[in-house]
Formats: structure tokens, C-alpha cells, sequence
């Protein structure tokens, strides 16, 4: 049972509405999903989440499938079972087929195992990625 | 400090030395990373761990670089600094570059995120992904 | 469904009856919520457990408004979803309204993220509380 | 070891050096954490941040004080050390005593405890927060 | 609702039916439980987790006992409620009494909170298991 | 680095030292853990610790070893070092040898994997502990 009231898809609000029109015509859907109706009780945070999922969920060097994949391992890791399901849902409509749903649950286990292997061997890091000297670009 | 012996990468213990020697020449590398040589101190955990790390991080429905963005995006929400560090170097090495690791690492950021704005809303799923009613083809 | 059979409130054990009486005086409710009856399970652990809740939730430096916000902070952190509601139910019976509520879930979600950036920028903690050096005063 | 090359405070990039200027100003500080320095590798990215921590991070319903106590309590919980000592500084210089923070870590460490207990009793919420009927209001 | 559908018992499916067929005769079982089922939707990934529980899950310097009690320490740590009952009740068939489960809950309970003292308080270890000098045995 | 002062093992706060004196004595050490003199920052919150510490962590139904191991078990689901470290030191002082640790490293990292397997799956409990229907004992 939701802890704040679900805002109605067609409110009045004028904030709330031009989120969820924004939230329509970006992911070409008809209805809006709980989450966005649930977070609108707080007109202000509402548009602070939308314009970071906007910023961070489109294609950059990683694809948008890539990144559904990385947010449903998040989801799956924490055991969030509302984003575990949105999340493969939205693999899925992007292309990942069962086998491919498959393959991201068997990664996900096994390094949720690793993870824990590392922590009771108590190793420490012998591997690193190689960090670039040059300053940030101007874009 | 790690909690087991390190076991020396030229070992005389036959069951080790035939997975380290088969980890260098799947891995294409020329040092064992500590975790396999702490591992080891069981040699039947690390033939076992090992068999399961070469069925599972092998190409498949996804590809290499796509399993070892999961790895990291797993390590980076519950906070496994050797496993951070060992994953993004291997992203790293696949091709991953500065911009695609800072895109794994706001995804992994946004989703851990709303995983406890879900949380504490305690909102119900409603997207679902669609689920096939066929049998497992045999392989 | 619960693991262990929940204690009739007006069980005869005197021990449990100890217990649930003085929840009910000093919280001033009327009714014993599930925990305290799942926990009665075994009269020890009841008493220690509520013998630890009335030592630590009771106003001090931080008044009790404080306490239970970081108790909901924390059980939104974790995901456990019976803890949420009844954090958030005590924290709103003392006075939190909706907007108070949604800036508790703001802050929550925020850190969680960040959290996450910090683990995967692995950087090393730089601003540090200051320690007072004194001896603890005996009270 | 840091993932990525941490930006020097007086960089040239006007993105970066405007987020860094904007930082010291909002919070009153000469230098910029390593936080920062590290998320500048990403500018874009930067942004965001500091545009969502500065939207959530004033008074509101909730003092500041109690907004760094509750981040202080997240990252007790996910056991984030860099965030651990930076929320815990900013409490204390806040105003937050010794006292004080013993309190914090009484709460979190207890209430880790009782998500556990209920998790382990498998029991379902039955205290709830009263939830408000009526539609967000226009800001 | 599962994100796979539940491969049938009595599925024609070889490599599946091998697994569910030594599952029954191993555990004793005449019903496969869900997870199983759910994990046949990959059958190569089925035979993958089912060796690896047939590997650990067998009396060693532990017994069989103890390692059900370390399953269900883990899962009621995560929070995993499907885990939770599954190794609760695997502990109890194996002789666990509730008293002994009352025991269990207390302990994980006690450590889930002292692990976030210790995070508050940041302390760094001071007490350390003894490490073996000696090369693993072969067997 | 510690976030509070370490109190002197031959502190004359007389709480503190009677606490400090009693911990020697049942755990029969010559010296003080560093969680310990660091928790005696807060004397009030040092009692409450330790006399949780002392009712839950002696032989009952399960004997300290097994108890030491599900704390060892937690410490590394939950990747907290200095916990890890004590509870395996702990363990191993009561008997447990290299095999002994690494059957619980392995039964650990499994059942991490297999809370996410089940998260990823959403399948719903089917395995119960059978749950007694008497009345807790007056002890």
C-alpha cells in the first residue's frame, strides 16, 4: 500500500501535468507507471527525478538497452522487486530475449557471489583500470 | 590483510596449478589475480569457482564487454573495491572508455537511487515483462 | 507468514505480559503491533530487544522526532518494508506532514546514489569529524 | 586509489570551474572534496549532482541538521566510508556534539538490527501512515 | 509474479529432467520447488547452480546443519523472504528447534547491528584470524 | 580513522572500566577490542552493548562456535572488515580450521548469489518452516 497518494494521470497541476506529458512522449507509453504517479505528491522532486532519468537514460557510448541491463543487475542486486520488474520489462521490449535475461541473471549471481568470496578472503585490489592524465573536455 | 595463505602462482599442487594455468590461457594474462590464489586455499572451492566464472563470463546473448559492465554496476552498489577495480579494468581493456565508465557509474547511481524512492513509497509493480509460455528448447 | 506463531496479546506468560504492558504505557497505544508479538516467541529476546528500544528511542540530544526519521532513513535503506511504514506512521504521529516526509525520501534516495559514485570513483575519505580527545564523563 | 583522475580545483573547463565556484560559495568552504574533483571527470554528470544535492540539500520542512543526519544514517548503514566521515563532519559542524552522534549511531546501528528481526520473522506491515487524500498543490 | 515461467515437473526436457530427477533423489523430495523451476528456464544454467549446491551443501567440517543455519543468516540478512522460509524450514527438518531459531534470529540480528557501530565508528581491525603458512594439500 | 576518541584501557571512568573488566573476564582476553573502546565514548550505550553481547553470545541451543559462525556469515554478506576479521578469529579460536573457514566462505558466497537468483526470478515463498501453535514457556 503506497505511503502517499498515487496523483491522478490527468491532474490539474500544472507541474505535475507537464512531467507527465514530458514522460508520454519521451517513452512513447499511454500510461504512466506508479512510480512517476507516486513521486508526483512532491511536484518539485517529481521534476528533479525526471530530468535526471531524461539526462542519464539516453543513448551515449552505452546504448539504452545497456543501461536497462545495468539498472535491472542494480535492481535485481537490492532485491527492489517494482524496478526488477520495469526494468527487464524494458530490456525486453528493446530486444533482450529470455536467453539474454538469463545471461544478465547468471552475471548478476555470480558477482553478488564474488563480492562476498572477496570480502571473507579480505584480498586487496591488484588490478586497476589505467585513469587518463588529461583534463575533462569542453563541451 | 587477506584471511588465507596466498597460494604461489607456481604451486606444485596439481589440481590449483591446472586452473591457474587454464585462467592464463583464457584470460590471456600472465599473473593470477589475488582472488584466484586466495581462492585456492580450497582447492575444490576454486576448481568450482573457476568452472562457474568460464560457463557464465563467456560470449553468449550478451557479449563480453556487456557481462563485465554488469560485474562492475553489481560491485559499485554493494561497494567491492577489489571487484570494482578488477571489473572496470576489464571493461577497460574490452574497449570501455572514460565517458562509457562514467555512464555505468550514473546509471548504477540513479537506479540505487530509486530503488529506495520505490522503497519508501511502497508502490506495487505494474509493468511487467511479458513472460513465454514455451518449454526450454533442448540444447 | 510469519516464521514463528504470534503471542495472543493478553497471553498468560507472565514475562511477555511484562513486556506488553509496558509497550503499551509507554508508547500509549492500545494495541501491540506484530513485531513485539513474533518477538514474544521467546520471552528473553522480547525483553532485551524492547529493553533496547526504551533506552535508545527516548528524546536526548536528538528529540524523538529526529530518532524515528532516521529509523524510517534507515529501514528505506534496507528496503524492509514493515519497518517503513511503521517509521513513517510514528515519525507522522509526532508531527512530520507530507512534504516533511518527502524530503526524508529525497535525502534517502540522494545518498544512496551517492554512496554508489563514491564506490565506484573509489575515492579516499578528506573531510573527517573532529575527535574530541577528552576522557567520556561519567554520568 | 581513485577510478579517475581527480580535476585540479583551478581548472580552465567553465563548466567544471563554474560547478567548483558555485560549490564554495553555497557552502561556505575553501576547498573542494575529492567527491567532486572525482564526478568532474564527467561534466554533464556534475552538474546533475550538484544540481540535485543543492535542490535537496537546504532547509525545508526538515532543518539542514537533520537532512545530514539522515545522509550520515544511509551511508552508516551501506557502510560508505568516505560519506560515512564527510555527512558526520557536516553534522558536527552543524552543531551536532559527541553526544549527539553517539545517538545517530545508536538508532541506525539498532534499527539495522530490527529490519533484520523482521525479515528473519517474515511478519507484514500492520501500522501504516495515514495517507492524504488531496491532489499536490501548484507551487 | 515470476519474471520465467515455471518449467513443469515433468517436463520432456533431458538435461532438465536429470536435474529435477537428482534434486528428488538427493534432497529426498517428491515436489521440485519453484526456484528450481524457475531456474530450468536456462537449462544450462540450472545444471550450473545445481552442481555447485550439490558441491557445498553436503556435510564437511561443517555439517549439513550448520551450513542450512549460514544460509538462512544470509538470507535474513538480505532480506530474501523466499529464502528466509526455504532454509528455515530446511534447518528445522534437519532437528532445529524453535528455541535454536530464536537463537539464529538473535544472533544475525546482534551482528547486523554491530556491523553499522563499526561503520559509525569507523574502526580499523585490530583482532585477525591466524593464516596458515602452508601449501593447500592435494586431495 | 576513528570518528570518535578510543577511551584508554585504564580509564578511571568507573561505568567504562566495569564494562572493560567484565570483557576481559568472560572472554578471558588480557586486552580491550578497539569496537569496545570505542563505543565507550558513549558510556550508557557501552552497557547496553555489551549486556546484548553477553545474553545473546553463550552456548544455548547452539553452541558459540555455531554462533561465532553466523556472525562471521553476516560480517561477510554485509562486507564489514574489522567484523570479518574478529568473528573468523573468533571461530578459529574455538576450533574451527582452514577447511572449516572455507566451507563457510563457500556457503556464504552461494547463498548471496541464490538471494539474487530469487530476486531476479520473482518467485514467490513455497518451502515453510512448520510454525508451533503453543504459547511461548514461562522460563
Amino acid at each position: 500500500m503506497p505511503t502517499v497518494k498515487l496523483v491522478d494521470e490527468n491532474t490539474n497541476n500544472p507541474r505535475v501535468r507537464a512531467v507527465f506529458d514530458d514522460i508520454k512522449a519521451t517513452r512513447k507509453i499511454e500510461r504512466i507507471p506508479n512510480i512517476w504517479r507516486a513521486l508526483a505528491a512532491n511536484p518539485e522532486h517529481l521534476e528533479l527525478c525526471w530530468q535526471q532519468v531524461k539526462a542519464i537514460m539516453k543513448p551515449g557510448k552505452l546504448d539504452l538497452m545497456t543501461k536497462e541491463i545495468i539498472a535491472a543487475a542494480v535492481s535485481i542486486s537490492n532485491g527492489c522487486d517494482y524496478c526488477v520488474n520495469s526494468h527487464l520489462a524494458a530490456a525486453q521490449k528493446l530486444g533482450l530475449d529470455d536467453e539474454g535475461m538469463g545471461e544478465v541473471l547468471a552475471v548478476v549471481g555470480l558477482y553478488n557471489q564474488f563480492n562476498r568470496l572477496v570480502w571473507g578472503l579480505q584480498i586487496e585490489p591488484d588490478v586497476f583500470p589505467k585513469v587518463d592524465s588529461s583534463e575533462p573536455r569542453p563541451k
